[in-house]
């Protein structure tokens, strides 16, 4: 049900010569204090997806030739790009709210993209669908034990960036990305989850002791990348099993954090990839004296 | 006149608890090819400056109340920030086409902001009567030992984070960077200067011996951090002694590079910070089989 500590090993190794290795910036200012951030953005394709995209993508069966994926639009954007590495064929379905800039994206990374009409729920059953009728192969964007392996790979470069017991922050959406550096720093670094209060669905799948669907507000400014409406299966087993935190954030104090980083240091981050950011300097009172390391996770706004 | 080794370790102790040590990210793209980005734009104040200035301030006497300086913008930044961490005062001398962005950070970081009419000399010559008349010390944008001493501090980083051997770029003004950063590679690296086609200070000093006035081509799309009228006596020593190659670049290329740097990893960097990258790729036939190291020097635009 969760990935082994094979599965993170082999994951990591497979993507180390295909991927980034982003690198940490160390930062202390009056505002936001002394916190580690994980440049992630920089990632192929502007997010962390690259990772868990191309593990699926490069542990497909040998015979297979088309995948097919759905997405707010960075893990279709990811898939788009993993499957042309692969020389794959890629049809990737998008709820209409998606962002133009990830559509396009989507598109310029070579695959077909599909709009649905509804939200993530409506483009996921559009390729379950689609992978039923055609045989291609769905890459699921955070229920699947190789998207969820590869997102760790994320973990296991920290764990050569930051010293033991530092604190470390991820966004929230589905949950691959916590999921997955959980599993990697198991023991090493407590993992912390940052949601936005507009969308907290793995903090109620947490209270409830299994993923359950929530209202999420549409108007949330991170809704495309960490709108889901419920959380994964993995991710909640992880929270659950190491009992970890989930911080809810508030609409202003990501848009701070968005503000901050383009003021600061002149980096580009969506809602979502400055999540974590936000959780850090908002609950800053409930995390003194604690080193922190933050992961910035997307770049696509 | 050119900083003894000395100097360099001294500068590097000195800042190393104040400055950002900024990290590198390996690319590898079809347009650009395998690179290395030292990511310096992240910087205090956006950009290396921030290390030789806070360098000069740090090791003025001890009676000093008040620095001065002349600058395109970025040096000015530097100082005044640089001089708020000191406590003292600080007024900077900027020339009228100095960017707006530029000027605001100044004043933003506490300075005394004073326009001139004219260039950069114009500046300069104003900052050093402003230091005559006031008692204040000027800090040289980079005819300064401290200064200098101050930028190879990021030729210190660099040799803890990429191999011997390989070729470093540098985009070059007045050449406080590129002569910090070959004295603190010497014997490890090789530093190549790269230039606007606009501005052409240091391939000029090389050609003729010694430093010589140049004219500036103020459409350059650089001109504002690299438009500099005469190199450096220091940069042109070091070019001198070291036999320095200095690549030369069109205004297009160092468009193309800044656009690169947007459109695949959401990095706003201004064209002077993109100037050693156009010089990876528009040289990068006679650069062939080398690894290469460009310097991301400046985010202010």
């Amino acid at each position: 049900m969760i990935p082994t500590g094979e599965d993170l090993t082999q994951a990591h190794a497979r993507l180390r010569p295909h991927i980034r290795h982003t690198p940490i910036l160390c930062i202390d200012q009056a505002d936001v204090g002394s916190v580690t951030l994980k440049l992630e953005q920089l990632q192929h394709t502007g997010s962390f997806k690259a990772r868990g995209a191309l593990n699926a993508v490069l542990t497909m069966p040998a015979t297979a030739t088309s995948v097919t994926a759905a997405s707010g639009g960075n893990h279709g954007a990811a898939v788009a790009w993993a499957a042309r590495r692969a020389g794959v064929h890629a049809t990737v379905f998008v709820p209409s709210f998606s962002p133009q800039i990830k559509q396009d994206a989507i598109r310029r990374h070579g695959a077909d993209l599909r709009v649905v009409d509804g939200f993530y729920a409506d483009a996921l059953e559009a390729s379950q669908k689609f992978a039923a009728d055609q045989g291609a192969v769905h890459i699921d964007a955070y229920d699947d034990i190789a998207t969820v392996a590869g997102q760790s790979s994320v973990g296991a470069e920290l764990a050569e960036q930051i010293p033991a017991g530092d604190v470390v922050i991820v966004s929230c959406g589905g949950g691959s990305l916590f999921a997955g550096v959980s599993l990697a720093l198991r023991g090493r670094n407590t993992v912390i989850a940052a949601e936005p209060e507009t969308a907290p669905s793995l903090a109620s799948a947490v209270a409830a002791g299994r993923p359950v669907d929530i209202d999420v507000d549409r108007t949330g400014v991170a809704v495309d990348s960490l709108g889901a409406r419920r959380a994964g299966a993995i991710a909640t087993a992880v929270a659950l099993d190491l009992r970890s935190t989930v911080l809810l954030v508030p609409d202003q104090a990501i848009r701070n954090a968005q503000k901050h980083l383009w003021d600061n240091l002149r980096l580009s981050v969506e809602p979502g990839g400055a999540t974590a950011l936000a959780a850090a300097v908002h609950h800053a009172r409930d995390l003194a004296d604690q080193r922190i390391t933050v992961v910035i996770s997307g770049a696509n706004s």
